[in-house]
């Protein structure tokens, strides 16, 4: 953890900290901190600070924190992932988090294999651990906005926003004609842009589609076929 | 498997290949082959063409083979790695050999924990299979050089090759001035450039003074803080 994500129940005066469990245990065991020791903290959707350890019990750790600056910008950036095996999700949703993509929409697709939509992986709680691993990795507070959308054409045609209200929207395509762009200049990241990332197997051609009838172009990545999580994270340091 | 990747000693006759173990299962079972399918094929260090399966048996393919094109060519990029704890050296490696990097050292640093030495992680074989495994995915044939630089001082000083006859280098260090560079020149990649990757904790400050002599420009990512992995594929996507 570079970042001890606090929760508003945490509070319990003002500048007081009661932190208990999983959080507790890692303060203790792995930062091996003891009275007076200071730690990077961060309020989950808001500032971030310091805390210093005031108090050490078994189980539980009392921090006095001063909130004092605001956490990293977020990317102005759109991700619609195509709904990966439930471990590849999670690691992903983890690097997309750390990355500090605004929104992240996880999006059926024909190449899809409709057993992940039952996974446990896609519950809440699930899905919050994630975010949560990714903020405190970055020393972010703030989390991306997460979706499931399983119905596709649903999703491209009703629920995204249309084209002309938004930025720049690629979709990653390996037979593509144009290289994906680089270094996106501050004009285009006035406005939020969509990078969109194909299950293994990439799209049909009737998504290719929809995607170019949503304003997108198609893009490539170059003759190497990555990982979901290294591809990711490869575009992202490409586009920003 | 984006590739199946053969041995030379995988050569039956001029042009027909026989696999077994791992590659044959996987052909069989999740590439659910039959005779007369297609494959992508590549022979280590060679060239990559298609296989066509000619016969299968429990635990054996038959594949006859043309070795017609060049693999993607390298990254012109040596890539210092504080060596990380043994399973995300593993993952590293894969996403450093599937993004094509020309080299990879794995360095000793003060804040490795000595015990990642000893891991069987390093052994000749696992770190081949890590390697096979990021060419199968990225579609390539010619492994990356990896080495192990167990004295920081002696690699530095002694083995890397004077910075007047190589590109640029790079150390990553949150606090420096210059953030990283985006997308290089065509006259920067004509000779092999270096960036190194710090352990947990980041270098201190004797390293970083050895870096500087070795002709090191510190260079930032941002205020995030990144897992390993990310990092590296970010930096390799915003570089190249």
């Amino acid at each position: 953890m570079n970042l001890v994500l606090l929760a508003a129940e945490d509070l319990i005066a003002p500048h007081c900290v009661r932190l208990t469990g999983a959080r507790a245990a890692y303060v203790a065991e792995v930062h091996r901190a003891e009275p007076g020791r200071t730690l990077r903290v961060g309020l989950l959707g808001g500032l971030c600070g310091a805390g210093v350890v005031k108090e050490m019990r078994p189980g539980e750790v009392i921090l006095e924190v001063a909130l004092t600056h605001e956490p990293p910008a977020k990317l102005p950036l759109r991700v619609l992932l195509a709904l990966p095996r439930p471990k590849v999700m999670e690691r992903a949703l983890v690097a997309l988090t750390s990355l500090g993509v605004a929104e992240v929409v996880l999006l059926n697709a024909w190449r899809v294999d409709k057993s992940y939509w039952g996974s446990p992986k896609l519950h809440d709680d699930t899905i919050a651990r994630a975010i949560h691993e990714g903020l405190s990795q970055a020393r972010d507070t703030q989390p991306p906005r997460v979706l499931q959308a399983r119905l596709f054409r649903r999703y491209l045609e009703d629920d995204l926003p249309p084209a002309d209200r938004e930025g720049s929207r690629w979709v990653a395509h390996p037979e593509a004609a144009t290289p994906c762009p680089r270094a996106l200049q501050d004009i285009q990241l006035a406005t939020l842009a969509t990078l969109a990332i194909g299950p293994e197997g990439g799209w049909i051609a009737a998504e290719l589609a929809s995607f170019a009838s949503a304003g997108f172009t198609a893009v490539h990545l170059g003759p190497r076929v990555l990982r979901v999580e290294t591809a990711l994270a490869a575009l992202i340091g490409r586009l920003f």
